[in-house]
C-alpha cells in the first residue's frame, strides 16, 4: 500500500519537475547561501500567476486531508488538484490525532506537497493556540485570561515556549495566536481568549507569548518553534455591545493611545510573522478593506513585514456580510488593496484574481508583493531546506514533564484570592476535616484532584447538582430550577466541615459567536441559574463556604461577593487545574494572582475600566452602590504586604532623562508569598483629557515571612506620551503622580514634575 | 419707598451718560436706522475692556435679584457692582413670580441695567424652556420626547411658538433651548429632554421648536419671540455609560453623519440665535475648549454668526474638572480661543479676562469678536430700540386658551399605543364601569381628570398604593416593598370592572446627574419596585389591566409588555396630561404617536437603535430574546391601515434628479385615525459600511373609516449622501431599497439605483 502510494507521487514530481528550472536571475532559490531575499526574488518569476496566487490561500485540512486507520495520509480530489499549484498552507492538519502520528501524517502531507508543485514549495501548517496547541494530546495550559493574571510575563513567555516546540513537533509552522485585543466588555464571548482591559498588561503578555512561541525569533528557522500571528487588528474586542462581527466604533486617539500598543509591540518587539485582520469594521471600514490601517499603520507606520491573513471568509465577506464590495471579485481586489497578504479558506474571493489579472494586469503587482512576504515567512521557517519533523524527538519533546510541571505552576501564580474573610484559607491539609465540593462546575475529576493533594486525612463527597444550561449546540438554554439537586447539596453542605462551591460559568456560557449560527455573547453578566440561590442556601447552613469561580467571562458576583466566606478566581485554568486550586486551598502556595480586568456590580455600568477617564471611572448611578465589586490590579495573599519609601531618584523628569523609582515592600505575614508590585502614573493636566491612572510597570516578587525588598521602576519619557490635540505623541510639561501599591485601588503614592 | 429708589438710580443716570457719548466713526449706535453691523461696530470701540468682558458673562438671578412683597426689584449689592459695566445676561430673573409680576419686575430690571451702565445697553434675560417656559404661571406641555413621539413637526412648531411668545411677554428674550442631542442611552437621566435616537425626526423637531420659539426669526425683532440656543454641541447625548459629564468617544464619520445634522440645520435651516456648548469632552477634547468644533465645525462650515454659550461652568471646569487647563486663566483663554462668547455663570473665568490682556493684548481681538457677537443678538431683538414688555398684553398672551387647548392637542398626538389585546380600547364611556386607577404614577389629580371626561357613568376608585423612591434630594433611595399597599390595589381591582395601572418612571428616577452631588443616571432600566409584581398580581385578578406608562426614559417593559392587555405609553405629558390619556382611553381620540426610541429588553443590549449597521441591530445574546420589545416608530391605532400601491416616479435616480414616491394608505378600521406614514431607506452597499435602514421622510395624516389617501415623498441626492472614506461626502452608484409603513419593522419595499 505505501509503495503504490508513493510511486505515482514520484512519476508526477518527476514529470512536474522536468519541465521546472529552479534559479531566475542567475540565481537558485534552493540555494541556501543566498539571503532569503534573494531566494525570494529567485524564485518569484519562476511562478505562473495561477502558482502565485496559491501561495495567497489557506484551507481547512477538513476539507480533505486526513489519515487512515494506519496512520496513512488521505486526501480528498479536491486537495490534490488544489496542491498541484501549491498552497499557502493547510489549516489544522493532523488535530485529531496524537502528536507522533501527526508528525507523521504532517511529514507525509508536506513531502506531497513539495513533491507535487512545480517549484517545490511547501506549505505552512496552521494552528490556533491560545492555552496550548489546539490539537490532540499537546500540554493544555490556562487561557489567556488567567495567565494575564499571574503578571508575570516571564512565565507566559515559558508557557508559550512550550506551545511553540510542542506544535513545530508535530508539524506545525505558524499558530493564529496570541490576541493582541484589550478586552473591556465581558458581554463578548471570546474574552477569555485575550489577556485583559489593560494595554500596558496585554502589551507584556503579548509580547512574552510571542516570543515564547517563536523561539525568540531563532526558534524560527532552528526549526524548534513557530511564527505567530497576532490578531485581530484593531480593535476587535471593543465590538460595539461585545457582539462578534459588529461594528466598532472609537475614536483614532484611543486607538493610538490604547489599542495598537500591543500590536505594535508584537511587531517591533517580539517580531511576529504574521498579523490577522479582525471582523469588524473600525469606524464605518471593513477592517478586511483598510489600507491606511493595513498598509498604513501596520507596515509603513510600523515597519512589519510579515504577512496579514483575513479571519476566516473575511474577504468574501466584504461582499455578501459587510456589504461594502459589489462583488465578491471586488471584495478580493479590495483585500489586495488593503494588504491582505492570505485569503483564509474563501473560496469565492482569491480564487478569482487569476481571472481578474486578466482585465486588470495592474494587480499582479499587489500579487507580487503578497506572495514575496509569504514566501519570506516560509524561508524564515527554514521549510525549503528542512521541511520535515524529526519523529524520534515528537514523542520525548510533546507533553514532556517539564511541561506539565509548567502548567501547574501557571496555574498557581495565576488564581485571584478575591476574598479570605477570618482568614478561612488556607485550610488545614493535617486536620481531618469534612469538605463537601459541589456546584455546577465540579467536574467528574474533581474530586480525585482534592484528593491527589491532601492524601488521607481530609474527607470529600462531591455533588454537581445540576448543570447551568442544556448544552445545546448553537444556542444553549437555561434549565430550570432543580431544588431537588439545590437540596441535596444543601444537606451535604451540612454534613461537611466546609463547603467549597464551584461557581462561574462554563463552555456553554461563554464562546464565540457566529452571526445567525451560534450565540456566545451575552446580554448580562449575573451568574446564570441557581447559582446565587445554591450559595444563599448553603451559606444558612452556617458552614463556611469557600468559593471556587470558573468562568470564561468576568462576571457581576454581588450575591458571591457578599455571601462567599473566600473566593478564588481561577478564570480557566491548564488541565491541571483543579489540583492547583486544591493546592492553593489547602496552603501549598499562596495566591498571587491579581485581576486584569475590572469587577463591575452591573452590565449596566460599561464601559468601565480602570483607566478610563476619572468622570467615567467615578461615576455614579441612581440605586447602585458605586465603583466596581473588584478593581484592576486587585487580589490578596495569605500574607499581608507593607508598601513604605516610596522614593524617586529625581522630582523631575525631562524628555532626555529619566526617575527611577523604589519602594519598599515587605512581607508582614506568616508565610512566603508573592506579590505584584504595580506602579501606577496620573497625568493631572493634559491638553486631552488624560486616563484617571495608568499601569507602566509591575513586578511579582516573592518574599519570606518578615523579609522586605526593594523594588525599583523607572520612569521614562517615553511612559508618559500620549497622543495631542494635533493626533502627534507629544511630552507635556506638568505635574505627575506615581503610585504604587497592591492593586488600582490601593496604593502609596508621590509626584513629579516633567520640565521641558 | 418706590421714589426713594428710582432717584439715586437717576441721579447715577445722568452721571454716567454725561461722561459717555453714542457715536464713534461718525455713527450712532442709537440709530435704529442703521445696519445692526453699523450699530455694532458704532458701540464696540467706545467700550471700555471691562465693559466688553461684561457682555461675555451671564449671571444666575439667584446671586441677588429679587422682588419685595410689592413686587419692587430689590438687587444685591453684588449685582448692583456687577451691572455698572452692563452684563451679557441674567438666568431666569423672576421664575418663581407669576408672568404679569415677572414682566414688571423684568422692566425695571432692565431699566436698571440699561440706566446704569455707560452705554445703554440692555441685558439678554434667559431662561430654559424645552417644555414651555421655565417659570412659574406658564403653559407646561409635554417633554420634549413626547413631543416627538407625535411625529408632527408642524405641531411642535406651534407648541414652541407659544412657548417663545409667553416668555416673551413675562420678559425674556433667550431660551437655553431646544437639545440637539440624539438620546440612544436610556441610561442618561436627561433622556426625555431631547427628541429621541433618530438623526432625522430630530432634525425635524429642532427646526420645529426653534422657528417656533423665535417665531420664524421674524418674532426675534418684532419682539413677539426669543432666541434659541441649541445645545448641547456636540454628542452630549452619547456620554459613554449614559453618564453626565463623561467622556464621549465616537468616530468622526458617525459625528458628521448622524449627530451633526440637528445642529447644523439648527444654524442653517432654523437660524438658531445662540448655540450652547456640552459638558462632555469628545474624543479626548473637552467641547469648551475645542475650536475645531466651535469655531471650525460650527462657524466656519456652517456659517454661524450668533453667540456660543458655555454650559454652566464649563469654562472654569476646564480646569478643575476636565484638567485640561493648567490654571484658571488657561481655561479662560482656552474658552475663548475656542470660541465660547459667554461664560455662564463662572465667577473664576472670563473675569479673568480684562487683566490678562495687561500681558497678552492679542487677545482683546478675540474678545471683541465674541462681544461683537452678544451685541448683535441684542440688537437683533430690539433690546436696544424697545427693552421693554408691554405689560396689558401679559395678561392675555400668557396661558391663553388657545395655548392651554394645543397642550391637550399636543398630548393627544403624544400618546403611543403599544398594545391592544383584543381590542380592550378604547373603553365606552356611554357604559356602566367600575374603573380602578391603580399604581405609584397616579397622581392626587388623575381620578378628577377622567371625571371630567366621562361624566357620571363611570365610576373611580383611585390609589396610588407605594412610591417608587424615598424621594431624597440628590440620592433618592428605592423603598422596601409594601405588601399591604399591594393586596390594597389588588382587591380594588376586584371590585372594579377594569384596572388601569400607572406605572414607569418619575421625576427621582429619571433626572438631571450632577457629578458627586446628585444621581439621575441608572445602570439598569428595568421598572424599580415592586411594579412588575403589581401587575402580575392584579393580571391574576382576570381583570383587564390597561397600562399607563408615565416615565421619563426607555424602561425595559417586559413584564408589562407580556401581562397588560393595553398599553398607553405617554412618556410624560402636559399639566393635562391624565385629561389626555383618559380621552385616549375612551376613544374620543385615537391614539396616533410612534415611538421615537428602539425598546430593548435590557439595558446589556445597548448601544441599540434601528439605524445601527444589520450585524449590531440584529445581533442575538445568550439566554435573551432577539430584538427590541418595540422597534422605533412603532405605535398602534384603534383603526388600522392598509399599505399599497407603493410606486416611485422613476426607478432610477441621478446625483442631478429626484424620485417621487408615492403609496397608499387606507383605512380600513371603523374610526377616524391619525397614521404616520414612514419612508425609510437602506443603502444595499457602500463603501463604508451603511445602516440598516434610515428614516428620510414621514407624513402625519388623517383618514375616516374606508377612506385611502396617496401619500407623496420625495427621494433626493442628497438623502442619499454620507461620509466616505475619504470623510468627505460620496453620493455612490448602487441599488437602493425604499421601505415605507407603519414602523421601522413593518413596511412594504421598492428599489431603485443611482447612476452617475
Amino acid at each position: 500500500m505505501k509503495k503504490l502510494l508513493i510511486l505515482p507521487i514520484l512519476a508526477i514530481y518527476v514529470l512536474v519537475h522536468s519541465c521546472a528550472e529552479s534559479s531566475s536571475n542567475g540565481k537558485d532559490y534552493k540555494d541556501a547561501s543566498l539571503s532569503i531575499d534573494e531566494r525570494v526574488e529567485a524564485l518569484l518569476p519562476l511562478m505562473s500567476l495561477e502558482e502565485k496566487v496559491a501561495q495567497m490561500r489557506i484551507f481547512h485540512a477538513n476539507i480533505g486531508v486526513k489519515s487512515d486507520e494506519n496512520g496513512k495520509l488521505i486526501l480528498s480530489e479536491r486537495v490534490v488538484k488544489k496542491l498541484k499549484i501549491g498552497i499557502a498552507g493547510i489549516k489544522n492538519p493532523g488535530e485529531h490525532i496524537d502528536a507522533v502520528a501527526a508528525a507523521k501524517l504532517n511529514n507525509e502531507l508536506q513531502k506531497y506537497i513539495i513533491e507535487n508543485n512545480r517549484w517545490g514549495i511547501p506549505a505552512l501548517f496552521v494552528t490556533e493556540s491560545y492555552n496550548g496547541v489546539d490539537a490532540e494530546g499537546c500540554t493544555k495550559f490556562g487561557r489567556p485570561i488567567a495567565s494575564a493574571a499571574s503578571f508575570n510575563p516571564e512565565l507566559v513567555k515559558r508557557q508559550w515556549d512550550v506551545v511553540g516546540r510542542e506544535a513545530r513537533l508535530r508539524g506545525m509552522h505558524m499558530c493564529h495566536s496570541p490576541e493582541a485585543d484589550l478586552v473591556r466588555d465581558p458581554r463578548f464571548g471570546r474574552m477569555s481568549e485575550a489577556f485583559g482591559e489593560d494595554t500596558y498588561l496585554t502589551t507584556q503578555m503579548v509580547t512574552s507569548a510571542i516570543k515564547g512561541v517563536q523561539g525568540d525569533y531563532e526558534g524560527l528557522g532552528n526549526g524548534t518553534h513557530i511564527g505567530a500571528v497576532a490578531k485581530h487588528f484593531a480593535g476587535y474586542g471593543q465590538v460595539l455591545g461585545g457582539s462578534n462581527f459588529a461594528a466598532i466604533e472609537i475614536s483614532e486617539r484611543t486607538l493610538i493611545d490604547e489599542i495598537y500598543p500591543p500590536f505594535e509591540a508584537a511587531v517591533k518587539d517580539a517580531q511576529t510573522l504574521g498579523v490577522m485582520a479582525s471582523h469588524g469594521d473600525l469606524n464605518g471600514i471593513a477592517s478586511h478593506g483598510n489600507p491606511a490601517l493595513l498598509t498604513g499603520v501596520l507596515r509603513d507606520d510600523w515597519g512589519f513585514n510579515g504577512y496579514v491573513v483575513s479571519d476566516s471568509n473575511d474577504i468574501a465577506r466584504l461582499y455578501y456580510f459587510m456589504k461594502v464590495a459589489e462583488s465578491p471579485e471586488a471584495a478580493a481586489l479590495m483585500g489586495l488593496e488593503a494588504g491582505i497578504d492570505i485569503d483564509l479558506y474563501a473560496e469565492d474571493s482569491y480564487a478569482y484574481l487569476p481571472e481578474m489579472v486578466k482585465t486588470n494586469p495592474e494587480i499582479e503587482k499587489l500579487i507580487d508583493r503578497s506572495v514575496r512576504r509569504v514566501l519570506r515567512t516560509k524561508f524564515i521557517l527554514g521549510l525549503f531546506d528542512n521541511p520535515y519533523i524529526d519523529i524520534p524527538e515528537v514523542e520525548k519533546g510533546v507533553r514532556a514533564a517539564s511541561s506539565l510541571a509548567l502548567a501547574k505552576e501557571s496555574d498557581l501564580e495565576s488564581v485571584i484570592l478575591l476574598k479570605n474573610e477570618n482568614e478561612v484559607l488556607p485550610l488545614n491539609k493535617n486536620k481531618s476535616l469534612k469538605i463537601a465540593l459541589l456546584g455546577p462546575l465540579v467536574k467528574e475529576n474533581t474530586k480525585a484532584m482534592f484528593e491527589s493533594v491532601t492524601g488521607s486525612n481530609i474527607k470529600y463527597v462531591a455533588e454537581k447538582g445540576f448543570n447551568l444550561t442544556d448544552g445545546s449546540k448553537g444556542a444553549p438554554n437555561l434549565l430550570e430550577k432543580d431544588p431537588k439537586a439545590i437540596a441535596k447539596m444543601v444537606n451535604m453542605a451540612k454534613g461537611a466541615d466546609v463547603a467549597i462551591l464551584f461557581l462561574g460559568g462554563d463552555e456553554h456560557t461563554s464562546k464565540e459567536a457566529f452571526f445567525n449560527k451560534a450565540l456566545g455573547d451575552r446580554a448580562t453578566i449575573d451568574p446564570v441559574g441557581a447559582q446565587d440561590e445554591l450559595i444563599e442556601k448553603i451559606k444558612a447552613t452556617g458552614k463556611p463556604v469557600i468559593v471556587v469561580l470558573k468562568h470564561r467571562r468576568t462576571l457581576s458576583i454581588n450575591v458571591i461577593a457578599e455571601k462567599a466566606d473566600a473566593i478564588l478566581d481561577t478564570w480557566d485554568l491548564s488541565e491541571f487545574g483543579d489540583e492547583s486550586t486544591a493546592r492553593i486551598i489547602f496552603g501549598e502556595v499562596s495566591p498571587s494572582g491579581k485581576l486584569p480586568v475590572t469587577v463591575p456590580r452591573s452590565i449596566g455600568q460599561m464601559p468601565f475600566h480602570y483607566s478610563m477617564k476619572e468622570i467615567n471611572y467615578k461615576k455614579g448611578y441612581l440605586f447602585l452602590e458605586d465603583g466596581p465589586i473588584y478593581s484592576f490590579g486587585y487580589g490578596l495573599s495569605y500574607a499581608s504586604f507593607e508598601y513604605s519609601d516610596l522614593k524617586l531618584s529625581s522630582n523631575e523628569i525631562t524628555p532626555y532623562s529619566e526617575i527611577e523609582v523604589s519602594v519598599t515592600v515587605k512581607n508582614t505575614g506568616k508565610v512566603k508569598a508573592k506579590e505584584v508590585v504595580q506602579m501606577y502614573i496620573k497625568d493631572e493636566i493634559g491638553s486631552v483629557t488624560r486616563p484617571d491612572k495608568e499601569l507602566k510597570a509591575f513586578d511579582k516578587i516573592e518574599l519570606n515571612p518578615g523579609e522586605a525588598k526593594t523594588v525599583t521602576f523607572k520612569i521614562t519619557p517615553k511612559m508618559l506620551e500620549f497622543t495631542g490635540l494635533q493626533m502627534t505623541k507629544v511630552l507635556e510639561a506638568g505635574d505627575y503622580t506615581v503610585k504604587v501599591g497592591t492593586s488600582s485601588s490601593t496604593h502609596i503614592e508621590t509626584a513629579f514634575k516633567l520640565k521641558k
